[in-house]
């Protein structure tokens, strides 16, 4: 243990211990191994909001029945290259994964596949998907539609999720360059990790019940909202709210899910919206065969050679220069793979409480 | 004659001089009526640095033969569902909607369309190529990369153009949602039009050419650069960094097109790269048959609740509440077909000196 009360785990003892919390459940083995595997690829690429430090959202919802272990995913409407899928309110975790492979094999077939998805929940990180993609020489996006937090532009209230886009390109010698990223200016989990520590938040994050900027961390979250990428008008905030719009669209409102402020709480004590617009949240998958456009290693070279370009770039002071995309998380899946994941006493203390429900163990 | 030396053309005129200026130079008469349409739709919707404010630029280009007049378009690989076109150096105003109709052709015969464009120029607002998508009950996106003005985060110099991205959702009562926007905190033309009034700009639109945060506009022309969207790390710059990638990816790389800050100038005055990594710039059109995901009357009166939900959001104070995205533009058109769109002198005197030079008429 650490200072801070962290302990480190191997991700085979969490991502076993996932799968089988999904599989008491009554989530079939396949599914509850593919549920395992996204929270997983969250732990180890340092997201740590998304992995296991969810699991007992997952296991509340599961216990009250609101989502369906055994979902049936239905095509509902199709042409060669798209597709609509109904995902029976199963995890989003079990559907997204199932859906994405619909887009893939689309793009196989005819070089590009897109599929909406309704009638889904929380499917974990959207980089996750896209990595699934680059395994198959595909380039592919992935969206979600979420939990209204964020603001638009100029609006004083929570209207739209934090709308996350993912996208990867593959190097030849160099690792992908991977896009994952919120609409909004921060991570909801940031704001919470502030109010935690007692600290203020950076002006820009955030405004208050009143629609007015905030650095109190519990204003924004009793009742306020977040700001989206840009903050204000002055720095662009109508580009991520324009954004985060567009992922509604895609996700939501083409899949026939509830959309902007009507998105479901994913969490327990989180409001249930007034109305209901569609089924459920949405997400959106897209996969494009490289090779649709150019030779796949000539594609590979160019980008190994972009990015030693960028790495070139010279420094800001004080920096050590741009990252590539997707370096952090890199870094991050490298040394915990080796060292274990880090988790913080309150998030064990949610494992064991699900072990002690259970009756599947886990060692703190 | 307004205070600031602003006189008011009706479009037509503004639209028929630059279609005789691109007909001067050799473009076929049906190319230079679309290339005028492109930059007409700049105008109308107010985005004025990229209409005949332009036309200039476009004239000395094709004076110096640094544009093809009579391109002809190349798909040089092929599935159903993509394509890679090969612009052969035409006016991207002329293969930018050739190679979005590709898109829309393929997305009408399969369900989506995807269509990277290599060896071309400038295309003009990426907006116009998804309204036309709209026309067809399209869901468009569009994206080009450009000359390189903008850092990466923690990077010091140029890298990446202003790479834009568009894409347009239709109403069925209520007018489309139109997303259209810059990756970069700001647009150069704002940074441009302080510096003619002496004016200093906001943190977060630039740093000088140490890196270092700047409120000089001078600082950032000299020698500085654009910020990303998110302006910070705090503020999330590596997102609008990473959504400038992705723009890059799919435009040049996937293209063939020149990346990064190999992308050629399109001004005379720039600085010509050291290096060619691929031809010309690049561009990226999507497609999407709305009915190949939903009902497109039922998507059609969802986006209209949609949008009234949105326009009931509650204010934030001191402002009318949230926009939807393309209110502006399109308040800016209906304005300015009435009215006439206004040019501020200098741009008077280029078009007048175009005439001088060509023999073509123009009133001032």
């Amino acid at each position: 243990m650490d200072a801070s009360g962290e302990r480190r785990y191997p991700i085979e003892v969490l991502q076993e211990f996932s799968r089988r919390v999904f599989e008491h459940f009554g989530v079939p083995g396949e599914d509850a191994r593919l549920a395992s595997e996204v929270l997983a690829a969250s732990d180890l690429r340092g997201i740590d909001s998304h992995g296991v430090a969810r699991l007992h959202t997952y296991f509340d919802m599961l216990e009250l029945g609101r989502i369906n272990p055994r979902p049936e995913l239905r095509v509902v409407r199709e042409t060669a290259a798209t597709a609509t899928v109904d995902g029976d309110n199963g995890l989003g975790l079990v559907v997204g994964p199932k859906a994405n492979r619909i887009a893939m094999d689309k793009a196989r077939e005819c070089g590009s596949g897109q599929v909406a998805v309704r009638n889904t929940n929380h499917f974990g990180i959207a980089g996750y998907y896209v990595l699934e993609a680059l395994k198959e020489d595909l380039i592919g996006w992935a969206m979600t539609n979420s939990t209204k937090l964020v603001a638009p532009l100029w609006g004083a209230e929570r209207m739209l999720g934090t709308n996350p886009i993912a996208m990867a390109f593959p190097g030849l010698e160099e690792p992908p360059v991977v896009v994952d990223m919120a609409t909004s200016a921060c991570a909801y989990g940031k704001v919470e990790m502030a109010r935690r520590r007692g600290e203020p938040i950076p002006r820009g994050w955030a405004i208050d019940a009143e629609g007015r900027d905030t650095t109190d961390p519990e204003a924004m979250i009793e009742g306020g909202a977040l700001l989206p990428l840009g903050s204000w008008r002055e720095l662009g905030g109508h580009k991520g709210y324009g954004l985060a719009v567009l992922v509604d669209m895609l996700t939501a409102v083409l899949s026939g899910a509830n959309w902007g402020p009507w998105a479901p709480p994913f969490a327990l004590r989180q409001e249930i919206p007034a109305r209901s617009v569609g089924k459920g949240i949405g997400h959106f998958f897209g996969a494009l065969r490289i090779d649709g456009f150019l030779d796949p290693e000539e594609f590979k070279r160019q980008v190994d050679d972009w990015i030693r370009s960028f790495r070139a770039t010279r420094p800001q002071p004080g920096t050590g220069g741009p990252l590539i995309p997707g370096d952090p998380e890199r870094e991050a899946e490298a040394e915990r793979r080796r060292e274990g994941v880090p988790l913080v006493p309150a998030v064990v203390e949610e494992l064991l409480d699900i072990a002690r429900r259970t009756g599947i163990p886990f060692e703190a």
